[in-house]
């Protein structure tokens, strides 16, 4: 699995342009084949600043990810909203546990 | 590389009490050794829902951060403030590429 952290730094005069153009990236992206999940969140402590956060499948998805038309049309939105560069990585997973209440950390198939 | 997603959905009447609990662990955690990252969001598509994404460099690191005092005081303060269970992923890291505009997805050392 690929999971996707991409921080943003929105100018204040764009906020609720962002809002609309990123919700609806996150909409569309999760329709894809590949796709476990995709959301926005703002980040609490400091005004303006966002994060997406994405799972893959794998690579493949990703990369037919990067070839929709709908990732065209929300890169070339977003860039015009930013106050700074984008920070995106994309963290290739080895293996991945959750936390359960009872028995601590669990592996997750 | 650690990185830790925790998902979480707040009881509307805690919206308040989350934010201050919520933003005191990240400080608090931020400051420990081997935190590289550790910051919560609110979620821009769902009212209360709310994800903490963190970066640790190794298991070590995050061992160690389960026994700090400031990680026991804020699990007991988080779960009753709570609409439902976390759903807490702990991802291990193989590789990481960055997003760069002109050269593509380049690796992370």
């Amino acid at each position: 699995m690929i999971v996707v952290t991409g921080r943003v730094h929105v100018a204040p005069e764009n906020r609720e342009r962002f809002s609309a153009v990123a919700t609806q990236m996150c909409s569309s992206s999760r329709d894809e084949h590949g796709c476990r999940g995709y959301r926005v969140y703002a980040d609490l402590e400091q005004d303006d600043r966002y994060v997406f956060v994405e799972e893959w499948d794998d690579d493949e998805a990703l990369q037919r990810h990067f070839g929709e038309p709908h990732t065209a049309t929300f890169m070339q939105s977003l860039l015009p909203l930013l106050a700074g560069p984008a920070d995106v990585l994309f963290h290739t997973i080895s293996s991945s546990r959750r936390l359960d209440p009872e028995r601590g950390l669990v592996p997750v198939d």
